[in-house]
């Protein structure tokens, strides 16, 4: 086992996920800002995209010296019709093929959970396997890989049956037996920190190769909301450097990205919200 | 396996803790509105009961034609310092006295997690396991049950280190390797329904002999708040009755009792919420 001295991240493996930064600016604005900043990576999402040629975004994000570390995020599954599924799963479709013009390693998919009236989250499990399955060929095929993001059981009612890193690593195993690969996991330290399973569910993320994506922020207390409460790295009570330690000593190497929901940040001009960033990666 | 129909529960097997009321009357007038609703079982809290004999209450509850299902519920066990830890486990040696007293079959624990300034959520939980050690021969003395509530993982900062039933099995485990008894779970529907191996962990709570009380009430869908949003059983997107039944398809023949935390109920005659809680448990 390689013991790694808790050196600083380097900002070359620092990435901005735009939602940190409130989508308040036009994206060509937010590259410029995040390079300035000496990131080295940014996430955006597909709202920053809409009405745009993915793979000029692709070329600016480049051409400022900035890599993707992922592509922000898949529509929910689950779907009170069969129809409606349907018409995730294509949605889901067209956004691998945005990725791939983008030129994103990873898209990552939050997957939905039960559909109005349903109280059945077997079987929106269900259909998000199916819909998953659905997907990785084409995206095998497009160079993206799926990246299945846990999050915190306190989103288990609408947003993701999926609500812990064992479970994602499950559902990897049942879409990719062999390991081909395509199909793993985006490791957020807010949605899987509680977990007493996590340090193993980690190491098993790491060493089958699937750990596609990792996040930072932190979990303040107290939470005043569900979704918009989440703290900058550093303010709350996640052990976040230990986390990435453990990440790393599977041997990913990529990127930590900060994803912060927060009306507190996203009243904060950009620039501090980066230099906050900054500060925060230099803390783990 | 034993596939048990649908039945309603009886009201006789239905309980009501004192914190779905909200507190607002005597404890012995809560003892009398709850027995002549028709239910069969009271949880009643250390608050309720404060400046009180516990034996001549538990007399009262049993007068009144009612069964204790618990009383709730122990002081966190973490403390920033040695002394603020040995203070909250004493705290709990006297808890078990009084739930002798009043004659509980068991003490619900909700165990604590981070003290101010730690992030160490390991350290949180070795003080756990070692205060409930300290507990356990007293209790078993005191013919006391320890029931560790695990909680869900929004509460991880500051309620509750023990995020699932699968690791209060394991904590039980290795408390008690022998199954003696003593020491077991109080599973809360609310606490644990997003979790993808319930079914599994209650199985394996029921056949180890473990599971000393069974909470129900519900998830709304938006929920707006971390502590005081629950709603009553049946109005949210938790099947409780399918959990339900596989509590019972373990063998588990206790109470079903329901514990809501919402200023709506609090605010609502407590005729209409012991009404509501009848409903909601004909719904399951």
């Amino acid at each position: 086992m390689t013991i790694l001295s808790a050196q600083p991240l380097p900002m070359s493996r620092c990435s901005i996920n735009t939602a940190t930064l409130g989508h308040r600016s036009p994206i060509g604005e937010v590259i410029e800002r995040v390079a300035r900043h000496g990131f080295g990576g940014i996430s955006p999402w597909r709202r920053d995209l809409e009405g745009q040629d993915h793979r000029l975004v692709g070329k600016h994000i480049r051409d400022a010296g900035l890599s993707l570390s992922g592509y922000c995020r898949g529509a929910y599954f689950p779907g009170a019709s069969r129809q409606a599924f349907e018409a995730n799963v294509t949605d889901n479709f067209r956004a691998i093929d945005e990725a791939a013009a983008l030129g994103a390693p990873c898209f990552v998919l939050v997957v939905g959970s039960l559909p109005e009236g349903s109280k059945d989250i077997a079987a929106a499990r269900a259909q998000v396997a199916e819909g998953l399955a659905m997907l990785l060929p084409h995206a095998r095929e497009a160079g993206v890989g799926l990246a299945v993001e846990p999050l915190h059981p306190m989103y288990a009612g609408d947003r993701s049956c999926i609500t812990s890193l064992g479970e994602a690593l499950a559902l990897c195993d049942r879409l990719d037996p062999s390991r081909e690969g395509g199909v793993g996991v985006a490791i957020d330290v807010y949605h899987v920190w509680w977990d007493w399973r996590l340090s193993e569910d980690i190491a098993a993320a790491g060493h089958s190769g699937r750990i596609m994506a990792f996040h930072v922020c932190d979990w303040l207390v107290p939470t005043n909301d569900l979704l918009l409460d989440r703290g900058m790295t550093g303010d709350g009570v996640i052990d976040v450097g230990s986390i990435r330690r453990e990440v790393e000593q599977t041997g990913y190497q990529g990127f930590a990205e900060v994803e912060v929901f927060s009306p507190r940040w996203w009243s904060t001009p950009e620039d501090d919200v980066l230099a906050a960033c900054a500060r925060g990666f230099a803390a783990i």
